[in-house]
């Protein structure tokens, strides 16, 4: 159980009593009783695509736009990102739909780049031990989204949060985006426990990614209103208008028309438990 | 994703176009709109308590007493259960408070013994792999329960309900309890995208086991709220009067009060997504 | 490590100083410094093919024959073995050639059949915690390989070695045959680890399957001769005639040629290390 | 099988025929017939302590001398290492003893010293998927050993070489060094099958840490030997005077009287295996 990691080896994400982290960006809150809903595509590939998107998120009363730049691939040969010329289109596409954008930092030497675009900063799976990287990120005043190592204790993963912490930076989200297991009808196992788990030694928000946690897009609304039912601060969704034509992760991406069902059904169990649960603040 | 599987190794598990398997026992139904809560403890201890459990289950509108006679333990030297004599208590708390019974069978020669006292039929997660079991429960007339094997594929486990399938007995619940991973703040890692993999695949129905699942009392709730929304067909929760004095799997037992507040919850969800959710019937 | 198991929780299979258990069949032993080398096809398949593949045993010096009979299939479509005729079958070739022979058990029902025609008893990996069968075994006189469960942990193991001791039989011969990862390189992932750990806490002999611990024939080599340094007490081989008209397991076989390179090679190593090495006895 | 990795997405780790990578720094060469023995501390303590480890590191015929200065540590309050102090200490300590020295890269802003000190550069397990850091070492001219992700495939850990290959750095060294799994007697598991696997498809020399790989000091020396017999291409130990005082990692390191023994026993195996092997070139 997670109440036996060395409390003396912390000391910012650990929680005393019953506080909790709430993030302010403009006029959305992270961590409150409403979940927040991220979305967008994998990769930006155009302006007039991440537009399209960003319609969609707006329309179904999304709060944050994401979309990668920068993409860390597992080979050298495969599609890197459209780096600064994502940025401005992403940053475009926020303005134009009044939503808060979302990207992921692989390298030290953009984020001073990046943060004149988005308001969120992303660690994505792949970097979650690359302290190099966490302590910079660590002295930047923009909220960082730290996912989960795709291999990584929940222990580890806290550790993680404690670099960026530990470096002045106290805007943390969390974000569970599974595990590597046996299974192979998912790409990756979304550990669902973490969520109870974070919420019981820690005050920091922890959203969900069902999109990698899963890896099929069948299985996207499912996991999503799990997440949420089961405390989830928020999700985020890779959405496309046309899945199969997405450059990158096409096979986890949903359309629009599923994001829209997914959205409603997230505000259905999010009002139910509003007064009742348990699980939420 | 699972709709690789080769289906021409399948007659039974697989559904053609949407049709669903419905288990009716007596006034009850298995798979239908409304989720099935099964509850009692790991090990029947007396009849005393096993009454007491089910006065709280009934009174929680829940629908199964569950609780073990004949168990599986990884030493020789642990209790193995109170075998008949647990049977019989089972029986008379089952039918004091109108509900169904279910318990664990762990060998061929218990079988017609047990069938005598309740009316589901469990095999456990070590006995998934046990074929000449599962051909032996498949001979039967009482609905089976088929808990997932610790390190079980999806497909793996459609196999073995294909055994007990093939041998007659069309009446199978399938039951997620948690896999083995790497992570160490919980027993077992519920792989909680086996509820929509299942349900794309098959027509049987798919309950959730929170407390094997996650072996950490403190985080059942959470989990057990994120099957319902996930579109599970039920749960079954370990439960006792007291927990801390439960003679098996104490940690991840919960109270009567948590107990209550969890079935009140589940039902909020379950009446907000009736009429909306894509994921449940 | 494995120092830190509960003690308390054994009676049989741990050492208390550095005594160490040989098994003695007929003018074998299996526990001392001679590797023994049990191999012989997954299933067996015809009178010819067994004595043909005997005779390759035999004339590479190899011990034991294995070949299975009743077959445990995660299917229950797929071939499930020749049954009592291929009893007979690998009875007549250990015979002919003066092999010890070994077989696998899936059933209670089949124990005293099986134990008329062979010499060495096999619980395969999915009835490792079939605590029925490991208790019937143990009340035979025949010796039992116990391969261990494809997720247990070796603590785990030792429990269910403690299982088959503690009805009387001790006689237990250990096998390593590959846990579950996440890797897909191999089928299973050969724990080499387990060699030490076990050597470190029990006196019984182990040994090792490298054909189940890889799923890939051209890994087999390697693994074996990995395993007879690393100090196993022998390796379980599957040799084939012609492996890709094998009916099980064809990926994993070696042939003829192969399987006695690997037979020249084990001996160079086992008498390179025979006065030298602090692994072995 | 590894064989159904996709060779169109690479350029430079597969081998086309039976080539291999033979890496010569001064006069000592990785890659050929004689494995190559890389030891030392987990952490660089002081001169005397590097300076006496280098001597037994000579003294039974080793190659190169490791330690590390800047230190990945999972928590930011641990020892991170003596930085630019230790990398003098290992200089001194290596030239007085003619050994080789290898040290950790984490940084990309510390490459250009380290150059200055050390003659392989390494790429540490929590690395492997820092692109950034990849093609920066792949731009230097030492060697680069580069340690397999505790969670990595085999396949993407062949990407992460392509990676610094396609930097223009052609002499790249594999590293297997544990996996995670659901075993707890053990830190990692030892993927000993990456050996063969690797040798299949790749003509890059491929190495083995069975410190890391085990977690366990008493299980060192049987890895180590099972690593040599199953074709390995070297092994890179932890050694210390005082095991149980070294600062970092001491379950895991051997002493010197240990270290002496596995060194005699590697070579009797090497000897043994020299001109009979099908594993070894």
């Amino acid at each position: 159980m997670l109440t036996k990691i060395n409390k003396d080896k912390f000391k910012h994400v650990l929680k005393l009593n019953d506080e909790k982290t709430i993030i302010k960006i403009k006029d959305i809150t992270i961590g409150d009783e409403n979940p927040v809903i991220i979305a967008g595509p994998c990769a930006i590939e155009s302006q007039q695509s991440i537009l399209d998107i960003a319609y969609a998120v707006k329309n179904n009363n999304g709060h944050i736009l994401r979309g990668g730049a920068f993409k860390p691939r597992t080979s050298p040969y495969d599609f890197q990102g459209l780096k600064e010329e994502g940025l401005k289109m992403l940053k475009i596409a926020g303005e134009k739909y009044n939503l808060l954008t979302i990207t992921e930092v692989i390298s030290i030497s953009d984020i001073d780049l990046i943060c004149q675009y988005v308001d969120i900063l992303q660690i994505g799976t792949r970097n979650m031990h690359n302290f190099d990287l966490l302590r910079e990120v660590g002295k930047r005043d923009k909220p960082v989204l730290l996912k989960r190592g795709m291999s990584a204790t929940i222990e580890e993963w806290l550790f993680a949060a404690e670099y960026i912490m530990n470096s002045g930076n106290k805007n943390v989200i969390l974000c569970e985006r599974g595990i590597r297991t046996f299974e192979t009808a998912t790409r990756n196992t979304l550990d669902i426990s973490a969520i109870p788990a974070i919420k019981q030694v820690s005050h920091l928000p922890i959203i969900v990614d069902p999109s990698h946690g899963s890896g099929v897009r069948e299985y996207v609304p499912s996991l999503t209103l799990a997440s949420i039912a089961g405390g989830a601060d928020g999700v985020m969704l890779e959405i496309h208008k046309n899945p199969d034509e997405a450059i990158s992760d096409s096979m986890q991406t949903i359309n629009f028309d599923t994001f829209s069902k997914v959205c409603d059904n997230i505000n259905l169990i999010s009002n139910a438990l509003k007064n009742n649960s348990f699980n939420r603040g």
